[in-house]
C-alpha cells in the first residue's frame, strides 16, 4: 500500500508548522509543501525591520529552508509552485511549475490551505505606477531596499501596525513619512481615545500624520516624483508610496473548489480546522476564527494564531486520517497583538469598546489609569496607560489596552492569560506578580486596574463617564459659549448632569483644568465639604484618578452621590483631543 | 458614642495599606499608627540601589509621611513609638513615646500587628564589632553610606535575594566584595541547578563567591579591619561585613499576648488575616502564610503579599466592627518572587523541585528550556532559561523558574497569572501572547514551555531525568574509571541504564558532549536507525531540547524505547557543575 499523502498549499506560518507537526506525529507518510514564491517558512513580520536596516542580512529572514524541511522532516517542498485547482471528489490538486510552466495533478488523504492573505489595494487611480509599493515577501522589500536612495520623501497609506512599522522604518533610513489615514484614528485594535497617544507619539517622531484623510488619485509628475490628491483638495508629493491599507483572505482557492466561505472572505472551519470538506484542512490568515468574548467569526491575520492552528489542524489529520491520538480543539482567538513604534509599546487582548458597543449581549464597563512601570522612586519610571473592559455584572475582563514605554507586553501577556482563563477583576486584584523596585510595584499595574474596577462593582468606587462629560462640554464651548457664560453668572452649574470638582492642588490646577470645574483640593476636602451640594451628583478628577478615588470615597460616607472620572486628566487630555 | 479606634503597629508595607484601606471604606473611626522608627511607609526594597547610588535623594524612599497620613487619610502617625504590651481583655496597648519615655494605655476596637521582621544573626562571634551591619532601616544605610569611604573590601554574609542586590550595589560604588553562603547554592528559590546560572553570572561579575561556606568568627585586626574565620580554615580580610543570611518575624508582641503562633515563628492567622483573638489582626512578614500549592504554613516576608494583606485586613476590620460590606478572603501565597543581579534577571511562582520532592501528595515532573526572550532574527535576541513543574496527573502547573537578560520577569508573571487560575500546561501550551519581531515570538517561551510539557504527558515526548544520568556519570568517572574504560572495549555500553545519543552536528559534538554519548547527527538519524539497538533505551540530547525531541519523535515511531534529556547540553551544563 502506497503512503498517505498530505499535500500543504503555502509555506509560511501555519502551512510550515502544520507540516512539521504532521511529520512529528507521524513519521510513515508522504508531505509535500507547494510555495507560489520562492521562500518558504520566511519572517514576514521581520520585513519592515529589514527595510529599516534594523535587519542588516536578508538570509536571517529565512527561518527554514527546503533543504532543512526535506533532511530533517523527510518534507518536499516545492517553491515557485501554484496550486491552480483543488478536485475534492477525486482528492486532487492541479499544480504548476512556474519556472517550467508544466502542469500536473497530486493525489491527497489530506489537504491543508494556508494560502495566506494579501494587500487590499484601495480603489485609486494611479496604483500601478512605478514607486507604489506593497510589502508583502522578501522580493517586496529587496524591491523597495533598492529604490530607498531615491526615496526622500513617502507616504505610507493606512495606520495599522504594519504601516505604521513600516513609517518608523523609513524614518530610519532618513526618509519624510506622510502617513494618509481613511479613519480617524490609527491602529483600528485601539479605542479611539487610546489611539490619540499613539498619533501624538507619531507626530513628536517627525511622522506627518493625517486622518480622516481620503486620497482620490496618485499620478505621476514629470520628474517622476509622485502626487497625491487628497478629497480635502491637498496635494502630498513623494517619491515612493506604501500601500498598507489591509490584508484578506486568499481563499480563491477555496471558493473554486466550493467550500464553505464566511461572511467576511475567509474559509470557514470547525474547532479541528477543518473545512466543509472532511478532507480538507485550512489554517492562517486564510480562514475566519471565532472570537472567544463576543462568539462572532472574524478575521485575524496575525501569525502566533496561525502557527497554533498549523499544529493543531497537522494533529487532526494525524487523528483522522493516519493514527490513533487525542483530539485538541482549537479554541478560537481573543485578539492579543503588539506593536511597537518610535520605544512606544502598544497591546491589547480580548476586544475594544467599539466591539462591545455592537455586542448588545454584552453589559460592560471600564476603568482607565496610568500608573508606572515599575515604583517611582527607582530610577527610569515611565507611565503605562491602560484601559480595562470587564463584564459590569460579574467582572469577567473582557478586553485591556496598555501602551508606554516600558513592561507593557508583559502586562497585557499577563491580563491575556486571566481572560484566556475566564478570570475577573476579582482575580486580577490579587495577583501575586514580580515585585523588585527596578521590576514593578507592591501593586503591580495589573493589580491597580482590579483594584480599581473590583471597588467599582462592590459600589466603593462610582465612575463618571468622560464621553458625557466631553460631548456636553463640545456642544457648549463650540456653540453656546456666550449664552453658558450669561448663565454661570446667575447659576451655580450651567449643565443638568453633575457638579465638577477637581481635587488636585491649586498649582496642578491653575496649569490645566476642565472647564466649569470647582478646585477643591483633596487634603481639605473634608473641611470644605459644606461647599457641595448634596442636590445634585458630584464628579471628581485629579490626575490620575487616584485622589478622586480617595475624594469619591470621603464624599460617599458624607452622603454625597458621587463618581469618579477614571484615569484623571491624564484621560481628559486623550478624549479632548 | 465616641468613635471606634483601630489601632495598627508598623507602618511599612502591611500596616500603612491597611491603614488608608479603613479609612477609605470608613470615615467614622479613629485610625493610629505606631511605627518604632523614625519613618512611616518608607520603600525598605529600595535600601540596597540607595547604597549603591542607584537611588541618590534620600527622600525618595519615604513614600508617604506623617502628614500626608494625617491631611489626606485623617490618620494619626505616632513615629519613634514602641509598642511595649497589649491587653487582650480589656482590649488596649501599652505604648511608649522613645523621645519623652513616657508610658500610656490605648485602648482599641481593632488592632493591627504590623510589626514585619527583623535580621536573623548567624551564630558567631565578633558580631557586635564594628564594620558589622545589616541593612533594614533608613538609618542602617545612612550608616553604611557614610562608611563608604573607608570601604574597600566587603563580605556579604547570605547569598538571597537582599544580600545579591547588596553584593551587585556595593560592587558599583568599588568595593571588592566576597559573598559567603552557607549553602551549596545562591538564592534558596531556586533549584540548585538552576541556581548555578546566577552563580557563574556573580563570579563574571568579580564577586569572590563562596558556597557550602561556614563562618566562625568575625575579629578585628589591629588596623581596624575585620578578619573572617571561616571553617574551611581559610579567612578573609574586610573592612566591612553585611550580614544578610534572612530575616524572622517580629512576633514578640504576639508571643506576650497569648496569640497563635506557628511552627516557623510567625503569627498563625484565618483567612481574613484575623489572629486566634477576634480583635486583633497581623499582616505582612510578621505572620505565616499558607501556600496554595502545597497547603502548607511557611513564611514569605515579601512587601507585595504585605500590601495585599493589609488591603484585607482593613475589609475584615471594617466588615466585622464598623459597617456591613462584603467580605473578601486571602488566597494566600503562591510564592512570586523577582531579583535583578548584573542585568540578569531571576524570577520564580509557585514551588520549586526541593519543596515537591517533599511533598509527597504531589505527583510532578519538569521540563526544561532556553528560547530567546525574542525571534532571533531581531538583533538583540538572549536566552531565558525557563524550569516548569506540574502535576504528572493532570498537567497542572506547580511552579516555574526562569532567567535571562530580558523577558524573565513577563514569562514568570504569566505562568503566576495561569498559575492561580489553576491553568495547566495545556493552557500554556494555547495562550495567546503579544507577538511581534521585537517582543518574542509566534510560538512565546511561555507556549513553548507548554508545548514541551503537553507533548510529554500525551506520551509523544517521554523524558530523561538529568539526575540519573549525572549521579551515574559522576560514580563511573571519580570511582570506577579504569574498570569502566576496560568494560568499554568488551561491551557495548557499560551502563545498565541507556543508550546515549547526541543528535547535535559533529562540529557542536566535537566542542563539548558528555561521556560515552554516541553522535547521530538528527538529519541524518534516518538513515543511521540501524546503528541503534532496540533493546535497551535510548536517551537523546541536543543543544537545548528541540533536536532531541524530533529525534525522539522518529526514534519512537520506529519502535524505540526512547526519552529526551530535556533542556539538552545546556541543562547538562547547568547539572554538571
Amino acid at each position: 500500500m502506497s503512503k498517505k499523502r498530505v499535500l500543504i498549499v503555502g509555506g509560511v506560518a501555519g502551512g510550515a508548522s502544520c507540516a512539521a507537526r504532521v511529520r512529528r506525529l507521524y513519521e510513515e507518510c508522504e508531505i509535500v509543501i507547494y510555495e507560489m514564491g520562492p521562500y518558504v517558512s520566511f519572517a514576514n513580520c521581520g520585513l519592515p525591520y529589514f527595510i529599516g536596516d534594523v535587519i542588516v542580512e536578508e538570509d536571517k529572514l529565512l527561518v527554514a529552508t527546503p533543504a532543512l524541511f526535506e533532511s530533517r522532516f523527510n518534507i518536499r517542498v516545492c517553491t515557485d509552485t501554484q496550486v491552480l485547482s483543488i478536485d475534492k471528489e477525486n482528492q486532487s490538486i492541479t499544480v504548476r511549475d512556474l519556472k517550467t510552466d508544466v502542469q500536473r495533478l497530486e493525489h491527497y488523504d489530506a489537504l491543508v490551505l494556508s494560502t495566506g492573505s494579501q494587500s487590499v489595494w484601495p480603489d485609486i487611480a494611479g496604483l500601478d505606477l512605478p514607486g507604489v509599493h506593497v510589502l508583502r515577501t522578501i522580493p517586496d522589500s529587496r524591491q523597495i531596499r533598492s529604490e530607498l536612495k531615491n526615496i526622500q520623501r513617502a507616504v505610507v497609506m493606512g495606520a495599522g501596525y504594519l504601516g505604521l512599522e513600516l513609517a518608523e522604518n523609513l524614518i530610519k533610513r532618513d526618509v519624510q513619512v506622510t502617513v494618509l489615514q481613511y479613519s480617524e484614528q490609527v491602529m483600528s485594535s485601539l479605542d479611539q481615545e487610546m489611539a490619540t497617544y499613539v498619533a501624538k507619539h507619531l507626530m513628536k517622531h517627525g511622522i506627518d500624520l493625517r486622518l480622516s484623510c481620503k486620497t482620490t488619485e496618485i499620478a505621476q509628475n514629470k520628474d517622476g516624483s509622485l502626487q497625491i490628491m487628497l478629497e480635502s483638495g491637498e496635494q502630498v508629493t513623494v517619491d515612493a508610496v506604501m500601500i498598507s491599507v489591509g490584508v484578506k483572505p486568499r481563499a480563491e482557492l477555496a471558493i473554486q473548489a466550493g467550500l464553505d466561505i464566511g461572511a467576511y472572505g475567509g474559509i470557514r472551519v470547525n474547532e479541528y480546522l477543518q473545512t466543509s470538506d472532511p478532507s480538507i484542512w485550512a489554517v492562517g490568515d486564510v480562514v475566519e476564527v471565532k472570537n472567544i468574548i463576543t462568539d462572532e467569526w472574524q478575521l485575524f491575520p496575525m501569525a502566533g494564531p496561525a502557527n497554533k492552528q498549523g499544529r493543531l489542524a497537522a494533529t487532526d489529520i494525524v487523528r483522522k486520517k493516519m493514527s490513533t491520538i487525542p483530539s485538541v480543539p482549537y479554541r478560537g482567538i481573543q485578539g492579543t497583538t503588539v506593536c511597537g513604534v518610535f520605544g512606544l509599546t502598544v497591546a491589547t487582548t480580548g476586544v475594544n469598546e467599539k466591539i462591545l458597543k455592537n455586542c448588545t449581549s454584552i453589559e460592560y464597563e471600564k476603568v482607565y489609569l496610568h500608573p508606572s512601570n515599575h515604583v517611582g522612586y527607582y530610577p527610569g519610571a515611565s507611565p503605562i496607560h491602560i484601559k480595562l473592559l470587564y463584564d459590569a455584572r460579574n467582572g469577567k475582563i473582557l478586553g485591556a489596552q496598555a501602551l508606554g514605554e516600558s513592561g507593557v507586553a508583559r502586562r497585557i501577556d499577563v491580563i491575556a492569560a486571566f481572560l484566556q482563563m475566564g478570570g475577573t477583576v476579582y482575580d486580577l486584584e490579587e495577583a501575586e506578580l514580580c515585585y523588585a523596585p527596578q521590576f514593578g510595584a507592591t501593586k503591580d499595574p495589573v493589580n491597580l486596574a482590579g483594584m480599581i474596577a473590583a471597588n467599582h462593582l462592590r459600589g466603593n468606587h462610582p465612575l463618571a463617564k468622560w464621553e458625557q462629560l466631553v460631548e456636553s462640554h463640545a456642544q457648549v464651548t463650540e456653540e453656546q459659549d456666550d449664552i453658558i457664560q450669561m448663565l454661570s453668572l446667575i447659576m451655580d452649574d450651567p449643565f443638568a448632569q453633575a457638579q465638577l470638582v477637581d481635587v488636585r492642588t491649586e498649582a496642578e490646577f491653575q496649569r490645566k483644568h476642565i472647564p466649569q470645574v470647582v478646585n477643591i483640593p483633596l487634603d481639605s476636602l473634608r473641611e470644605r465639604l459644606h461647599e457641595l451640594s448634596q442636590e445634585r451628583e458630584i464628579w471628581v478628577v485629579c490626575g490620575v484618578g487616584q485622589r478622586a478615588y480617595n475624594a469619591t470615597r470621603i464624599l460617599q460616607q458624607h452622603g454625597f452621590q458621587v463618581r469618579n472620572l477614571s484615569g484623571g486628566m491624564q484621560t481628559y487630555a486623550a478624549y479632548e483631543d
